[in-house]
């Protein structure tokens, strides 16, 4: 249903799919993490619910218990295939919503866990799915403590979908206003690995390759991190729309931009070897085991030093910083050129999470 | 797909699903909250996700955080038709999971609202149910702070599935191990309003009908009754499974039994009209605005009386009392006999929430 053929998919979903709101119809690339679905949410969604909270959009909501700082999030997981190298559905299930517990600076505690199963389904595969979730959960250190089965007749879900959402105790202060200018950038690890992996899969290109999804919960990094507090400003995870989705979400309504240098992204050789053939762009490919730190540039080597000493983080890389102008973000090429990194209509693949 | 023809329908699913674990492939009543459902959470699901919290299999979980008493669930909605009459699936979203909470004793604080939506599917039906269920969620004074969206191809869900957890402070201590010989029980309402509101919708038979879906945040009603803490052993809302499911859950490794008198059963004519004409029986029906409370006799008068000072509460009934014996879930009937009200394989119909 979905194809990837050239170059220039972004370039048409552009043009197919430009002007949002005013489709009668959800598309696909409603959900695909790039600007229609940020327009989904602000002009739909938060008409109905709008509140102070809500109203922030991070990865997770920040809700006051009896004056305890609580971090509450939730995720739809929805990918295509169930299974794949590196992963499957529930373990994305668990790691996706510890990560964006873990990005608003929490400890992960504790989290639920819905199914919504298409009949037919085999027993084999739900018991897989559940296996490993739960020994995410269990590397995670977060508790299952609720959760839902829902069966609906075949051919009115595809295979299993899962929702979970999360609890934690925030730890750390983080928001973008405590983003300044000269503030260094990092990221924890290669990128581009889980959306690759997943295209490669789903096309069935059959290209011969050792990537796999970096699928992972980071709060075994970051639960390492607090003693930076004060030196970390603002933390996301490049899911849907991958790393330009969100650099341009963090410097957004904020006076800045962002300069990130070409020669410092890591990103794995079979990762560009993959996407040169698939035509992809990996800065707008989903990751499910990284995150991006803006962080204090006095601190930003001892950050990275901590991050590298856990084997999820060791391939962390300064990236980027931010600066006064331009205002947006920027790739300062290998060659020496100077490109905006633009959010699209619908950079992302459906389905990648 | 799903059809109801007689009134034999119980017992046909009871002899081609019976077996439980035995099949290979999930089928759809492993989601219609009977036995099936009961057995698939207990052997499969418990067997990954096993924890002193999780195990009590409550509508919501208890959780503690920094030493306060936190009710935290999670419920995925599939309903179809996703507009009927009294409601439709965003209004259901967000009552099914307030109701959890208030089933724990909880004040409803905060809710997560997860959307898988079908492409294709229109914005102005997007609308409709976000509208409603902002109006649900500000009756029942319960703030949404946070939300995904993720859209599927058209043909791999069924218009929209929504996911919401709910986070909310224990105010009453209610446990299972709180019932005792003597005690009354008591239903907030008439039953069986939703689910015969739904199958009528559902096959279309044009029952001329004023029926309509109960669906309500029942925490109106549960906030009025904090000052009877002391004397409300336990609660639970008639979901999936009706009321013979919760009344068989309730007593469940009690060692008592639940005497109920046909005659107080509060029923709608016109429910009673159609369950007739569809061959189904009431009592295993789901709701979507009702509890059952089991309170202690001395008490349950004037906890009567507040339920019933509430307009959602205005046809609460006492129907039975817990007894030592016989054991077990038991119906005395108008004409005085006394059959055992058993859990069925499958008792349920499916995506009735």
């Amino acid at each position: 249903m979905f194809q990837i053929q050239n170059t220039y998919i972004f370039i048409y979903f552009s043009l197919y799919l430009g002007g949002g709101m005013k489709h009668e119809t959800i598309r696909l690339a409603h959900g695909a993490g790039g600007l229609l679905t940020s327009r989904l949410i602000k002009d739909v969604i938060l008409k109905y619910f709008n509140n102070k909270i809500i109203k922030r959009l991070e990865d997770s909501a920040e809700v006051n218990i009896k004056s305890r700082n609580i971090a509450f999030t939730t995720d739809s997981y929805v990918i295509n295939p169930i299974f794949f190298p590196g992963g499957d559905i529930g373990k994305l299930a668990i790691c996706g919503t510890v990560n964006d517990l873990a990005m608003k600076g929490a400890i992960p505690e504790f989290i639920s866990f819905s199914l919504i199963i298409e009949e037919g389904f085999p027993f084999r595969d739900l018991e897989k799915i559940l296996k490993s979730a739960s020994r995410a959960a269990r590397k995670a250190k977060i508790q299952v403590v609720c959760g839902d089965t829902k069966v609906v007749e075949k051919g009115k879900a595809d295979k299993i979908f899962i929702t979970t959402s999360g609890i934690g105790i925030i730890k750390i202060d983080l928001t973008k206003e405590k983003i300044k200018v000269g503030d260094v950038v990092l990221v924890s690890g290669t990128i581009g690995d889980h959306g690759i992996t997943i295209v490669n899969e789903r096309l069935d290109l059959g290209l011969k390759s050792s990537i796999k999804s970096d699928v992972a919960p980071l709060n075994l990094i970051t639960n390492k991190l607090f003693n930076f507090k004060s030196s970390i400003h603002f933390m996301r995870d490049p899911t849907r729309g991958g790393i330009v989705s969100v650099l341009n979400e963090m410097i957004d309504k904020t006076p800045y931009g962002i300069m990130i240098q070409e020669n410092d992204l890591p990103i794995k050789r079979e990762v560009i070897g993959a996407t040169e053939i698939l035509g992809i762009d990996p800065l707008y490919v989903a990751n499910e085991g990284k995150f991006v730190a803006v962080v204090d540039r006095k601190a930003a080597r001892r950050i990275l030093k901590r991050i590298k000493s856990h084997i999820l983080g060791r391939d962390a890389a300064i990236i980027g910083e931010i600066v006064k102008k331009p205002k947006g973000v920027w790739l300062k090429t290998k060659i020496g050129g100077t490109h905006p990194l633009l959010q699209l209509e619908a950079e992302g693949l459906p389905r990648i999470c």
